[in-house]
Order: structure tokens, then sequence, then C-alpha cells
């Protein structure tokens, strides 16, 4: 099981790959500044609709970054019989870091082929918009949509067993959607919320009956 | 001008208040795993819609860790004439770091006279629903709406001058906010694109007209 957290040991982080903090000295209207930030990779995010049973195929997985915004370290320890892994579980949409060379979408379908087992054309892809997260990083995250049938799914999805992923593949009715926009006891990020209101807008008309 | 932006320098960062990065080692279902994430502040975010004049009240000002992530450094310099601040102007919600003690009820209504300027009932602040970074920080970002009138401007707004900022009051009509979502070319964090589609399935339809 994804959530069977155990062992668990917090440190200090000093030579991360993925999180390297900088500090930036800069002038604004002739004023001495200075700012902390790191460098993250950007990503990409994929909104997928499965049009034969009209399900959002989203991914749960174990988020360490939650689970440890969530529980209480001691002495670098987490007592996981008071804080269960539960506590680090998210609902997502199908998303990969841009660390690879290749065009955004072409990293979109592998990533939709990894986690979810859909096998799609990149012609297929519709891209939504770009954000960014704004304090911390800069990153860009750019969002698709995408529209699949049962025939495309071709393997499980859940992730590289090489590199370690565990996701479970989560199919969410689109009735139940407005209801899981809203609700707090599960932890989500917005990308997620904003892609479900724009298909509500944009799309819901061609699939709700 | 906030974006008149000279003499940047970039160096690593060890020692930041802001950005603390930890490495979390556990066991998932028996399997060894390390993940570096950071603890950064949870936040709070106010949509705020100006009923007199059915505009939304906006703020506007330069992030560095957006410029930074726009630019080339070279050198642990960036080049202000080929790399100008404007770079790094996005357009945000009202928001605040969750770092000072009190109810965060509390503290989204100072944010709102510090930087927009007006003096907001706490009881007339709506909480919408909350989110969580999932990959780096696992911070919680509450959302908020709050309605205003002309006559609850109070201030100028702008920020703290004894804290250097430098935010600009924007005003958004109603009748633009559809386009101005999706558009690419101002950089914009998620929640404000999902705050204004709660508001559009949710709100506007008391005012458009």
């Amino acid at each position: 099981m994804a959530d069977n957290i155990a062992d668990v040991r917090v440190l200090p982080c000093t030579d991360s790959k993925y999180i390297r903090p900088f500090r930036i000295h800069y002038k604004q209207d002739g004023i001495d500044k200075t700012w902390d930030y790191m460098k993250v990779y950007n990503s990409v995010i994929i909104l997928i609709f499965n049009v034969t049973r009209k399900v959002f195929i989203m991914v749960k997985q174990f988020r360490p970054a939650v689970y440890a915004a969530r529980v209480e370290v001691e002495n670098g320890r987490i007592d996981t019989t008071k804080f269960p892994g539960s506590l680090g579980m998210t609902f997502e949409l199908c998303a990969g870091l841009v660390d690879k060379s290749g065009s955004i979408e072409q990293l979109a379908k592998q990533e939709i082929l990894e986690e979810c087992g859909y096998d799609v054309k990149v012609e297929c892809l519709e891209r939504i918009t770009s954000t960014r997260n704004v304090g911390t990083s800069g990153s860009l995250q750019t969002l698709y949509y995408v529209e699949v049938t049962d025939e495309m799914k071709v393997a499980a999805g859940g992730g590289l067993t090489e590199e370690g992923e565990m996701i479970e593949v989560i199919e969410l009715p689109l009735k139940d959607t407005k209801h899981f926009i809203m609700d707090e006891s599960i932890p989500k990020p917005p990308n997620l919320q904003f892609a479900f209101m724009w298909f509500y807008a944009n799309k819901a008309k061609n699939h709700e009956n």
C-alpha cells in the first residue's frame, strides 16, 4: 500500500538536486532589495477525461512534502502511529517535470502513458493555458486537456517502478467533480481545481446528458 | 516605478529564513525512499470584488523568483538591458503569509487593508476552500472571497513601505476577466485562475446585467 509509511527521519539538506536556493540582490526604483528563491523544474500537467465512461483520470500518491507539512517532527523523527502515511496522500492531475529534452507535448504524452496507462496522440493534446509559481520558484506549469477512450488504455499506469513511483490511477466521475473541488479533506493543488472549473465552462456541455 | 530593476546579482543561498530545505527519509511499503522538500509559511489569499464598480481588486508587483526564472544568469549577473524588470511583474490576488499569530481571517483583513486599502469586516470574509502545494513545500493556501464598496476604501494600499513593499493596486473589470484568465502573456498563479472561475460559477449571476 502506498500509504504504508514507516521509519521516517527528517534532516536538513544542503545538496539537493531538486531544491537549489539562491539569493537575488537588486535595486528596485533605486532601493536595495534581496529575495530568496529556489530553482526548480517547470512542469506539464494534463487534465484527462475518459469519454467512454465520463470519468476524470487522476493520480493518487504519497507526497512527502505534504506529509511533512501536516505532522510534528521531534528530534528529526516522525511518529507514524500518531501521524499515519494517509496524511500525505494527495489527488492530482497527471503531471511531469520538464527535465528531459523534447517537446512539452511529447513529455505530456509520455507521462500520460507512464502514470495512467493511456496511449494518446500528441495532436490530441489541447493547450489550456499556463501559470506560474510566483513566490518561491517562478516555475512555469503548462496545462493541457485530452480526451481518452477505454480503447486507448494500453497499460496499467502507476508510474515507473525503476524510479520507485507508487501511483494509483483514480477515476473521478464527472458528477462528483463539483463536490470534490471544494472538499478540503483531500489535499490537492490549485491547478486541479482550475482545470475542473475550466472543463465545466468549456467542455461539460458536450458530455452531460 | 516598481519594474525599474537594476544592478542584479544572484548568489547561492544557504541560510534563508524563507526557504529551508530538508531531506525526508522513509520506507514506503517496505522500500527505502528519500525526498527533498522545503518548509515555507502557509498563506491566505483573498478574491476581492468591488461591487460599486464591478471590478476585481488585485495586486501587481515585481516578483524576483519569476524574474529569475525568465532570464539568463551569467556569472551571477543579469543584464537588465536585455532582461528588463517588466519580465518579473505579476498579477495576483491579495495575499499574505501566515507568519503572525492571530486568526487567519484577521490576517486576511490586515492584508486587504495594507495591500489594497479596503477596510473589511472579518465576518464578511467567505471561505472558498483551501489547496496545497504538493511537490516541494506542502504548504496550505486558504482562499477567501469578500465584496467591498468604494466607501470601504480608506487608504491607498500598496503594501508596507517599511517592509519595502511596492505593490500597485489593479482593478480588473468583470467583463475582462475571462480573457485575462487564459492570457499567457501575464504571469499569474493558478489560485487566481481558480478563484475567478469559482466567481463565475457561484457569484457572477448577482453582478452581471
